[in-house]
């Protein structure tokens, strides 16, 4: 008849954004739906692509026999084979599928990692800013995330990550396209950051997992460098939801590269990790969705067009942002540097947006540009109010 | 470089069964699919209903707008309306859509639960037989699973349960209908389990959760008291993997008590515990079909059907079993007392069923009959042979 501690304390403190959304939610009951610029959810409003619904519709028309059973926790192997083959092109590898399960989500996925990877104690280091679930992510397994700054530009500090190993460090996980910088780590970093951890599990013995959360891999203005290729000890966790516009569905994957260490004890782990949190496997109708569409993606050209608008509708306003090379976030630098002041003020002007607080990063901000062209231009007004 | 220590064991411990799989797939191969009588899956071989279907197509041919995005992680306010009225009709109460959060299957609710009701130590007390997987669902939030016997007709034995409460106890599991004994608990046993529970709780000040996890709830051969009506602080975790025959798609769901103590907190810490074990949300397109099927379920008669069959197949080899009352097993004695070895047995004369050492009760024998009655009439020489 109580709840567990750790719960009721999360509930407090994440009780700032809830209260953020819900004041969202006023605002628009108040002002009206149009009215308010709402950029503060990484919700893709862009339609997945009219190959998905073809493949939905042909699927619904057959209604095959068992096609909604239980199949291996791992997922369907036909469905492995095809999405080894998009990771094997993506990262410059030659996988197969036993090198991939499937995922309810990047979100599960991670967690099956986690889980899959972390004794009590553990160590994993997360670059800031970060997607702030990284936190219950690691704990929920018994781990402790360890924070590294980045570069003034968001690039990997290499150096700082470095400094944050130690022989506890169980693996370092990084996210590119960023969210929410939307920052892409060059080639040249990512072989940096291959040469120190392999440096390092030479010295100690242990080889950190490199874990690359990349659900943004596809929503990307510059081409996006691969990760199996460069490291050995390293698990790709990806989805669906960005890509393809389907955060609802819950479908994702994770791919291990094929020189991994103790490679089928890590599948092993991964897949009865994916099935004792109870995620049992990833949605059956979506695999084999997904299984069709390997080289679909959503129209990136509409994002790449809102970034632009949305550039210029900060350059005359005179607020400063990081050079957004995927996803679909612009994190900007809070005009004298309370990132909580500044989100109020933006309220205040009918602008919805999330303080850097809340990726670690005070002193920023982050819009989402999942909205309509329309309303980013219509804001226009309102962002240069909030600096007048 | 290295999985979870805890993983690790779990793999070789769980290789047995594995290992079982694996030689019924070799024996297959060797004598021909229609030759091995395979009982040991329960994964359900009846198609979904055709309002299912009708559903489904209807919903492809939409593929509304924004119908693949995300939802309140709770689920989409009208299907928890939806699964409100049918739990409520269920159970004897009047909950609305704030007391239903949609889940990842009844697994990933079980998880959700235990994340939100666990403090590090708390014992669950599960009643032997169970299915195995609450071990792990309970040790993932750092939870200790305390198991007590049933009585010998399988039905509750709540003396046992009396015995095991202690301080530390946060939850009693009951799975009715049960797998794997089929049994379904009487209304006074629940009765007198709210008592027990209910005196604890004043005692102590600490009223211990009562979990029902009953996916096989529309699964019965006879009436399944209701749960909610029974104890403030009860917790239903349901799914649509046997009553539409849906278990690869994953959709299940979460229902508290209208008088559950600290209500707000205990539906959000389940929300809560829902998006950070990564589940995020249940599937949006199976929210979505559940929620025009509330009153639609499998052919219940086919099950019904094949139980008699089967009963009368072990009767006619003179081999012992519960009898069933709900879900789609048959819990045998295993002749001799040792259930490994009967299982050898059976495996000789191409039959798979699973011992009852995986569900903590060695000495049995699991069969499910999810599959043909013509395969369960063709297995009867087969039966008569192990007893020869």
């Amino acid at each position: 008849m109580a709840i567990a501690t750790y719960i009721k304390n999360s509930l407090v403190s994440s009780s700032m954004i809830r209260k953020m959304f819900e004041e969202g939610t006023r605002l628009k009951k108040q002002f009206g739906d149009d009215k308010v610029f709402d950029f503060s959810l990484g919700n893709p409003d862009v339609e997945p692509p009219p190959a998905f619904h073809r493949v939905f519709l042909k699927l619904a028309q057959e209604d095959a026999k068992g096609s909604h059973g239980y199949m291996p926790n791992a997922g369907y192997p036909y469905v492995r084979e095809a999405l080894a083959k998009k990771a094997s092109v993506e990262h410059g590898v030659n996988i197969d599928g036993s090198c991939v399960v499937m995922a309810v989500g990047a979100a599960g996925g991670l967690n099956s990692v986690f889980k899959a990877i972390l004794n009590q104690g553990d160590e994993v280091i997360v670059p800031t800013p970060y997607f702030m679930e990284y936190r219950s992510y690691v704990s929920n397994h018994g781990g402790i995330l360890v924070e590294t700054p980045t570069l003034p530009d968001f690039n990997l500090d290499v150096g700082a990550i470095r400094e944050a190993l130690s022989p506890k460090t169980a693996a370092v996980v990084i996210n590119s396209p960023n969210n929410p910088t939307g920052r892409i780590y060059p080639q040249e970093t990512i072989a940096e950051l291959s040469a120190l951890l392999t440096k390092h599990g030479e010295k100690g013995g242990r080889f950190p997992y490199l874990v690359a959360d990349e659900p943004y891999r596809e929503i990307a203005y510059k081409p996006v460098p691969p990760i199996l290729s460069h490291y050995a000890e390293s698990i790709v966790v990806s989805s669906y939801s960005k890509s393809l516009s389907l955060p609802g569905e819950r479908i994702g994957y994770i791919a291990v590269g094929p020189q991994i260490h103790d490679r089928e004890d890590v599948i092993s782990a991964l897949i009865y990790a994916t099935r004792i949190l109870g995620y049992v496997n990833a949605p059956a109708l979506m695999q084999r969705i997904v299984a069709e569409l390997c080289s679909a993606r959503v129209d990136v050209a509409v994002y790449a067009r809102r970034r632009d608008v949305f550039k210029q509708v900060l350059d005359d306003a005179g607020i400063e942002y990081a050079e957004p090379e995927g996803a679909f976030y612009l994190f900007c630098k809070a005009p004298g540097g309370d990132d909580v002041a500044f989100v109020e003020k933006l309220k205040q002007n009918l602008i919805l947006g999330v303080p850097g607080a809340s990726f670690a990063k005070p002193g920023w901000v982050r819009f989402a540009y999942c909205v309509d062209e329309k309303i980013i231009r219509a804001s226009a007004e309102a962002f240069k109010k909030t600096q007048a």
